[in-house]
């Protein structure tokens, strides 16, 4: 089978389902585990580490909210979930070093393809997809 | 089942096979059918249309090397192929175009991931990424 070791990584907005029920049908076909990862990009991380107000409250309620949606969102699949992980760092990096960690054969991500949301999500498939230790599915997501 | 109609967009390079089976292991799985095209970059498309010589000639046999290895290629696939295009003109455009038209749900790529020529074919996966009408998987190569 061409998949065992699936991780996708979503945003955990409202478009998350969409590419969570792909990843979900992709591992029903190859009988494979599904790992769901969510990265909260670091403020620090994207400040270049010099924060000048205390933000560990924001990070701990970032992380709270995250859990809860991961939650929901897991929750919504047909499948068992193998594992879900919530990390805080580099979006790319962070997805990178668990695909790897996880000897995963395929990461999923989700992309906005023409429309709106186009420059942000659009790039992140891009990051996912250079220097992905593996095979890389961009899901196109539908505007509802 | 996931997707139907995978497009497989070649280079047709060494590298082509190891992605080319890949797609054809989906297509396995699914059920599916699958379309191999190779885009032989119009040198008119490449240098905005103003090329001092004449390039029929050249064109013509880049086609007809084009096709034979199209051949080969298919030839080595363990399932039946259902069409194999080779058109001329933008890369990305094409492959977005040809899937559009059959109706693609998915587009299966190479990708060099961080390796060696990155940014040669880590571009086009980029390019076919941005704007694709379907869902993309980024197949990474391997050196042999």
């Amino acid at each position: 089978m061409p998949y065992q070791h699936i991780v996708l990584a979503v945003d955990l907005t409202d478009y998350s389902i969409q590419v969570a029920n792909k990843a979900a049908a992709l591992c029903k076909s190859f009988g494979g585990s599904l790992t769901v990862i969510h990265v909260i990009e670091s403020l620090n991380y994207a400040y270049g580490g010099d924060v000048p107000i205390d933000i560990t409250d924001i990070q701990e309620q970032l992380e709270t909210t995250a859990k809860e949606r991961m939650s929901v969102l897991v929750d919504q699949l047909d499948i068992p979930v193998q594992d879900t992980i919530i990390t805080q760092g580099g979006i790319e990096s962070e997805i990178h070093r668990i695909a790897e960690e996880n000897s995963s054969d395929l990461i999923v991500v989700g992309s906005h393809g023409r429309h709106g949301l186009a420059l942000l999500l659009g790039s992140t498939a891009n990051g996912v997809l250079h220097g992905a230790p593996c095979d890389v599915l961009a899901v196109r997501v539908h505007k509802s």
